[in-house]
Parts: C-alpha cells; structure tokens; sequence
C-alpha cells in the first residue's frame, strides 16, 4: 500500500470573478500545503464560479477561464506551490466544427490538473445533467477523457459531479483502470435530505470504482441555489473515512493508504464506458515511488445538522451570500407582526447581525393592535433598525382618484407598502427582502408588486408549516454557538407572532383561512401535487378532499404568472418555483377531479 | 407518377386544452375533406398545444394526451372522416425503465397517423433542440422509429421539426427509405428573417430526402413565442411548390406529382441515420394504387409580408392572442404621449380593436404640456378609452412619510403610474401591458414595479429606433387592408410623438440622452453586444466607441434582475430577454474593454 494526504477545498467562489477565485484557489492551496497534502482537489468550475449560465456561450467569457487556468498553474508555482498538484475545475470548449443544436463554442465543464507551474492534463464532465435546475445541455459538449495520474506511485483518476449520478462512464472506466483513487470536483446544491442521498451514492460509486473516491463539494449560496459543502471520502468499499462540515468553508484533510499502481503503459487507451460512449484514459506520471512510511492523522468527520437547523443554515447562508455577493451592506422588510416577516427578519439578522437589518412597520386601518405590538416586541428582542410608516393617508390619496374596492383595495394596500420599500430600497441602498412563504406562492395568496417586490425570497420555498417549525426551532437556539445564529440573549421572534393565527389584515378582520384551507392540509397536498406531480385521481385516491383538490389545483395553476415574477430565494426542495418547475402561462390545462 | 392532394392545416391551438384542440383537428379534417384532400398534415403537439414545457412531466397530462389521441382517431371515424389519413403531433411516451438524467416518464415528441377510426402508426421527434428557448433534453427521449406509408401507391414518411433543423437522422433515413413524400408537422417560432431561412432549409432538406416535402407549421402567439406559420411544400429538387399565409390559420392544399411506390417489403428495416443511431423504418400500407387521374388545382403561394409589415405583424397576434387565450376581453396601459405607450396602444387596437383598449393619461408635475396633448390625440384619432389620473396628490402623500429625493424620487413616480395601473386591472379585469422597448430593457433604464408592471410586454423585444420605424410604417397603412390593421381613416399615432425628442419626464427638462447615447448608437451597439455575444475587445474592433462599450457592458449586465422580472412579450429576434438569454443574477463578470 501507499500513503497520501489529500486535502478537498470546499469552499465558495464567486461567479464570473476568475480573479478573486484565482486568488482563493492559491490560497488555500497554500493551507493545504501546510497541513502537509500531497494533493489538493477542488470544485466544480471553481475558477469561474457555478453556474454561469449563458455567459458560457460568450468566448470572451471561455477565453479568460482557459487562460484562468493557465495562469493559476504560473502563479502556485510562483508562490512556492508548484510541487503540489491542485485538481480544480473550469471551463474549457473542445475544438468541435459548429453544427446545429451544438452549444456556440463547444464548452466544456472541464476539470484539470496543475502542477509545477503547467496544467498537465485535462477532462471534462462525461454525463450532462439537463433536468431540474440543470441545463448543461444547452451550455456544454460531453467530455470523452480521463486522465490518470501517478502519484507518488498511487493511480488517482478524476470525474466530474454527474458523473457519479449517472450510471456507466467515467465511473466504470475508472474501476477498469485500475484507479487507487478517484478524486470528483462538485458543484452539488443542496436539497433537503440530499446529504444522505448523497453519502449513499458515493458510496455505492467506490464500490463500483473498486477505490477511495473523493467527492468535494462547492459550498455558499449563488442566487436560488445554496451549495451544502458536504464534501466526502469513502473507502473503496464504501466506508465513510472524513466528512466535511455543511453550509461551511472547509479544508477537508484526510490521510490515505492506498493501493500501489501496477498498471506500467502510458499509453492512452479506449475503454468502452459501458454507456454507448468510448472514454480515452489518459495516462501521466507524476511521481512513480511511493511516499516513505508516516504517521497518519485522524480523519475528521463533522457533525451532521438534524433536518430543521439544515434548512435554517441553508436559508441564513443564502442571505448572506445573496447580500454580500451583490455588493449590498443592508437589507430592508416590511414587518407586520406575523410569522412570515418575524422569521424573515430573524433570518436576515442571524445573516448579516441585527445592526444591518432595516423594518419598516406600515400599519393600515385594519392592522390590529397587536400587530403592531408583536413587530415592537421582535425589534425590540433584535435590536434591528425600525421605522413606522403609516400608509393610511396614501391609501386615501390613491382612493381620492380610483375607489378601488374588494380584491383591489386589498391589493392597493399591499402595493403602497411594496413601493415604500422599494422607495426607501433605492433612497438608502438596502436589498428589499420579501417575506412570502411557499405555501402563498403556491396558492397565489400574494399581490403582485405588493409583498412579491424586492431582491431577495429568503422564505419562498419554505412551506407555512414549517415555518412555524423553524421558528419554534430557532427559539430554541438561544445559547447556541454557531456561525448561521446571532448571539441574541432572548428567544428573537415573539412567541405571539408563532402562536396566533394568521390574518393578511387587507380588510376586517380577515383571516388566512377565510381564503384558504388550514395549512396543515393545505401543505401536505401541496406537497403531493407540486413536488410529487400528481394528478387529481392520485390526489384523491391519495386521501385529499376531492373539492379542494379541485380548488387548489385551480389556484396553484392560475398563479404560475405571479410566481414568474417572484423574486428569487434558496431552494430547500425538488420544486421551489424557480427553473425546477416551469409551466406555461398561456395554459388551459386543468386537472379534473375524477 | 402518382398523384396525391395534400391539406396542410396551419393553425393556432390553445396549449393544454386537448378537448379544443382536438374538436379542431376534427373541423379542419373536414376543411381538408371538403377540398377533396387525399391526407392532412397538423403540426407538431397539436394536441397538446406547444410548448407544454413541464407539464410533459405530470403523468396525467401524458395520459391524457395518449389517450386524446385515440379518441381523436374514432371521433373523426364517427363524424365520416375516417378515409382520410391525417398526421397529427401529440405526446407520447416510451416504455424506458427509469434512471437519472432520463425526463420523468420519458416522454416523447410524438406524431400519429390517423385512419379508418385507429391509430395505425406512431413516430417520435428523433433530434431534440436545447438551445436558444428549447430545453427538450428536459422533456423528452428521443425518438428512433421512422414510419413510412403507402397511401395511394405513394411511400410517405413522417418526421418531426427539429429532424429537419440538424444533419443526419430522420431525412437521411427518408432518402434511404426511397419515400416519395416526406411529411414534417413543426412548431417553429417566428424570428425575423427566419421565412428566408426555413425556405432555404426545407428546399435542401427536400433535397437530401430526394422526395417532396411538406412543411405544416403551428401559428399564433404562445406566451414569448410567436409561431408565424409559413407552411411549406418543395419539390424533390427544392423548388417551391406552395406556401400558406405568415401569422393566419390556413388550409394549403396542393396536388402532388409524386413517384410511384417501388419497396415491395412491409417488414422493419434498421437505417443507420448517419448521426450515430440507429432508425427502424416501419412500412404500413393503408392503399396500393395509384389515384385515377384527375386534374390538378393551381397550387397557392402566398405572398410575403417585408421585414417590417412582419414584425408589426408578429407583435399584433401576440397580443391578440394573449389576451384570448388568457381569457381577458380588455387591455389597459398608460399613455404618456411619448412614442413607446402610443406604439403599444396601437397594437392593442390593432390586435383586439380600440374600444377594448384602455388608456390612462398620469400627468405629473414634470409632464410637459405637449404630452398630455399627443397622448389626448392618440386617443382622438383611435377611439380608445381614456381616463386622467394625476399623479400629484398621491406623490405628495408618500412624500411626506419618505422624502425621497433624485433617482428614488423617480422611481416613486413610476411605481405610483404601476400601482393605478394595477388597481385599474384588479378592478375592472383588464390586462396590463407595459410599454419599455428593448433598448430600455437592455439598458435598465425603467423602474422595477413601475413601468414595468404589468401581464404582456408587447414591444420588449423592439429595439428603440425600430420602434420609431414601426411606428411611421404603421402610419403609413392608412386604406390598407389587413387582418393585422385596424381601419383607422387616419394615422393612428400623432407625429409629435414620433418626433419629438425622447424624455422619461420624471424630472424637469429630463432627457432619455442625460442617461443613454443617442439611440442609433445604442442600438447598434447593443445588438453586437446581446444578439451577437461580442466580447469588448471584439466590440471595440468593430468601431465602438471604447468608453461606451465599457458603460454599455455595465449597464447591460447589471440590469439582468429587473429583466428576469419583465413580463412576457413576443420574440422577434435571437435574444428577446426571455428564455433565450439567461445570465446569473449574482455575477461579478465585467468584460474589460481592450
């Protein structure tokens, strides 16, 4: 057997700015150095961030990622990194002839080794997911190549993130190669559950490699997506051997025995991938004698977080980076007293800290005293900033000219309290967040260009049942260290504003359930016919009240074109009514209850 | 030779409603029956509708349309139709056990021959696009059967849009065939120029096939798209034959001379398509002889609108139909007397009349007297609906809670004009349209929830200086007779509005050039930058200033939020800011001018 330490840097890139990811990538090359890795592995595209959408289809944008990543291989050998040999990911474009249906350019979502000052081999991503958020389709050609690199007489093979989802190719081609290692650059974003499917599939792939794997994950929030972390290494038959923590940079480091390389050609070779595709394997040695005998280190396995507080630092941590990432310094929400805006302005505190947290109270006629008594209580628990703006006399100068009634008064409402923060947003530079949660989206329970305007959702694929959950949870929390709590000495949100029921107050005494079903069943067949995709006679047969199938199917589908123009918000779920889920709005379809 | 009269049903059905679509396909079978055709040809998903995006996921939707499909085949059986063999697209699905990557249930891109009250042959869409607004490696697996029928003693084989767009496959399987006619049901969205494109392409592809082909494509507007019909038939040798009207339903028949059946075989054969796959060529007799001989009608060509009749063209049924097929009877936008509102209120008019058109005049204390008297002549001239609103006394009301000052002051301005445009909706039922062009939406220069507010954006896609040009054409069709022209007895658009100097009046003497280059500039420049992808350096070489170039490129790609939040409005060009260009929100990408 042989040795080697190999660090994974999981960390959080920024798209579209190869120069600060250039500057991270030595940097933390530099740690892994110091803790004494024979080998660094990093991201999924992490010189150019993930994902980068359309700007792949622009050759100015591929232009400076394969020059990213020629002078990346210069600068860790100017800076006395050279020896150490960093697998990181990019994008590079294969020398294709345009045809038809071919992405402009042939990108590639390409992975390559530098060391000692030269990028010594390059891959790409075999399997192209083109499903859920995934569109790489569109953006990228198929990678046919593995490369192979000896290391101080260890095998270590490189694929990239799908190819371990997808079943044949690069992962079949490494087990015939006879691979000591398989090394996975990842840009996996997060899903509720996920990190178990996950450790599960990684496991299952080493089998099947028939070596270690390890998987580095991308971590932070990039607009709807948050990037988990999670980064894993298993043995080759499976067992877990070090984990990275979640929602959290990390250099993950692990010592480990791996088989001595008896392969001896350095020729290339074409190996069937078992998936229709011929894969070429690439061979390159970089150093053939393995490393003298040395005392291992003990693996770190990180603590894993339960269910409730993965979705919490999810939703913190893509605030956080939302707001950072775009050059804000604050942020702004309309605070009712309800659960939606307590829990949203809590979020944002536990983000970016209470000092940089902006409400605004803006009572109407029909807001209830204790509305306006709970929102004082949470800023005052908070200490975020707070200001009080009556809309009462600009609904009436409105009134004065249009005598709107019902469902558009109710809305007007919504809409003067939507343009004062928008207002204010552009007076003071502060990200509006909207506070709607997924089970109004969904329902359509919401006014357009009223509480649907802003920047920012962090709540919008958050169901109102849990958002309770998350509440309660997160009061829970005083007393608790950790980087996505603030240090608040009180539990932060008014226990009346998780206790009472909830009111849009649009008019008197008007309630939630006068509009909708209570949200304990309305979420759960939300659930079933949102994420699930099933239709009515499943629905039914499922147990749902036939009648409100009916009704709610009517509400979810009419309100796709609300939902179009929502604003974007981490996803925590297979369906959080970002690219996951597209319908037309032009739509006649309905599902009839049978 | 053999003779054979082909009907190929353009037309516009209704995405979801298979009830509507199919009682369609009923009445025009019986148009194509009553003309004495010997086969009907519908588009592509006519069933369904296209696109369906992911209701093609939903297994019910599926179902559903399997089994339209067959009762479409005994509904036109039981009304008398049932001798006349018609092609029709629909959804289907493969049997395909599931895996990862694969679209939920592996749906196909399906087309069905239809006869004698049975579904006697299916096929699939053998090359799927994913570029541009296509994203159907999401939704379907790819189709690798090719039938062939004799009808009539003539071999007729079927494919499907996108077969004939990329090289190999479907068309080189045809040739290989010995098809005398190839025949392709299409849901091709308009872009302009893309009438000389597909003439070119349909005559090569005739070629390639060595047979007759008939091009049926789908018409009408369907949310960003706009299908603008075009129906083609070439010779085997690429001449053209017939061609049904741009943007109208239409039955075009035509008499074909076409070579007699010569395959004896009725068995399966497997065709290498040239593309790497493989295609099982199925041969279904329905009738051996030839047709006695009959005279053959003069076949129709219809004439071609120019460059600019066809983009007014396309922009009018856009609307029209988007307000239909969303069920509203009356629009609403406001007129300011520049010359965006009055082009859009001419559109409306002509899309649905003017006395379903509403128009809100919202002076405020910047509006200069000529534009409330252009806005009062628009509304003179086309007979609209119109009510003034000043905006004065609801500005001073948030006022004096927000002192808002320079850009936030405004925006508030805009967001009030939204606001009452909004309640108006909610109130009354009409939809919204906004009134921002292309060069605006590019730039960001509008106000998010204020004059982009709304449910249909019939000029997004128009850059500013063909907005102008529209704009005068239009005047100029005064007596014209068309579908597309409401019969006003003068210039619908007062030409002070098109003259005058362009100004957003949110501030006294503004000017849109205090912010933006002259518009003839901007446009060039931005059509290299957002159609072409041109990076800065090339940008620069092609005679951009470079000082513009760099503050263009800024403003562009910041104004990507406010973009993904627009409405919906009809694609006349490569990148509409819909589907087709999607950057991320948080990106720190800046092309450096060289």
């Amino acid at each position: 057997m042989a040795q080697l330490r190999i660090a994974l840097a999981q960390t959080n890139p920024a798209v579209g700015d190869l120069a600060a990811n250039t500057a991270k990538l030595v940097e933390w090359t530099r740690h892994a150095a110091d803790r004494g890795a024979h080998l660094a592995v990093f991201t999924e595209m992490f010189l150019t961030g993930y994902p980068v959408e359309d700007l792949v289809l622009r050759s100015s944008f591929v232009e400076a990622s394969v020059a990213a990543v020629e002078t990346a291989a210069r600068r860790l050998a100017e800076e006395g990194l050279g020896e150490i040999p960093v697998v990181v990911g990019y994008v590079d474009r294969a020398r294709l002839a345009p045809r038809v249906g071919q992405p402009k350019g042939a990108p590639l979502d390409a992975a390559a080794l530098l060391h000692r000052g030269r990028v010594v081999v390059k891959t790409a991503k075999h399997h192209l997911p083109n499903y859920g958020v995934f569109d790489e389709y569109r953006y990228f050609v198929r990678g046919d190549r593995m490369p192979v690199f000896r290391l101080h007489g260890v095998d270590v093979a490189i694929a990239v993130c799908e190819d371990l989802w997808q079943d044949g190719g690069p992962v079949a081609v490494a087990a015939e190669a006879g691979a000591g290692l398989l090394v996975v650059p990842n840009a996996s974003p997060y899903e509720r559950g996920k990190d178990d499917a996950r450790l599960e599939l990684v496991s299952r792939r080493a089998r099947e490699a028939g070596c270690v794997l390890a998987y580095a994950n991308q971590v932070g929030g990039q607009d709807e997506l948050v990037f988990d972390g999670d980064s894993i290494i298993v043995s080759a038959s499976g067992e877990l051997i070090a984990r990275a923590a979640q929602f959290a940079e990390e250099l993950l480091v692990a010592d480990l025995e791996l088989p001595e390389a008896r392969h001896d050609g350095a020729a290339p070779s074409e190996v069937d991938a078992g998936d229709g595709t011929v894969i070429t394997v690439e061979r390159v040695e970089l150093s053939s004698s393995p490393l003298e005998p040395y005392d291992p280190q003990p693996p770190a396995v990180a603590a894993h977080l339960d269910d409730t507080a993965e979705v919490y630092s999810a939703l913190v941590l893509s605030v956080r980076d939302y707001v950072a990432k775009n050059g804000f310094q604050s942020v702004i929400l309309g605070l009712s007293g309800g659960i939606d805006s307590a829990l949203t302005a809590t979020i944002a505190s536990d983000a970016i800290g209470p000092d940089r947290v902006h409400v605004v109270l803006m009572p109407s006629q029909y807001s209830s005293e204790h509305s306006l008594g709970d929102a004082n209580e949470l800023v005052e628990r908070q200490g975020v900033k707070a200001r009080i703006v009556p809309i009462s006399d600009i609904v009436t100068a409105f009134d004065k000219e249009l005598a709107l009634t019902g469902l558009a008064a109710e809305n007007l409402q919504a809409r003067v309290r939507g343009t004062i923060l928008m207002g204010l947003s552009n007076q003071h530079g502060h990200l509006v967040l909207t506070t709607g949660n997924k089970s109004e989206l969904a329902t359509g329970y919401s006014t357009l260009y009223g509480d649907s305007a802003g920047g920012f959702a962090p709540i919008k694929d958050v169901p109102k049942t849990l958002v309770w959950k998350l509440s309660r949870w997160r009061n829970e929390q005083v007393g608790v260290s950790s980087p996505f709590l603030h240090d608040f000495p009180v539990p932060p949100i008014p226990e009346n504003s998780i206790e009472k029921e909830p009111s849009a107050e649009l008019r008197p005494d008007q309630r939630d359930t006068d509009s909708l079903p209570e949200y304990d069943i309305l979420d759960r067949l939300l659930d079933d016919y949102v994420e699930k995709d099933m239709g009515s006679a499943e629905l039914v047969a499922a147990g749902h009240d036939p009648e409100l199938v009916a009704r709610v199917i009517r509400l979810v589908d009419v309100a796709e074109y609300k939902r179009r123009q929502y604003p974007p918000g981490p996803k925590i779920t297979p369906k959080n009514f970002g690219r996951d889920r597209r319908l037309p709005i032009t739509n006649r379809w309905r599902e009839n209850p049978s």
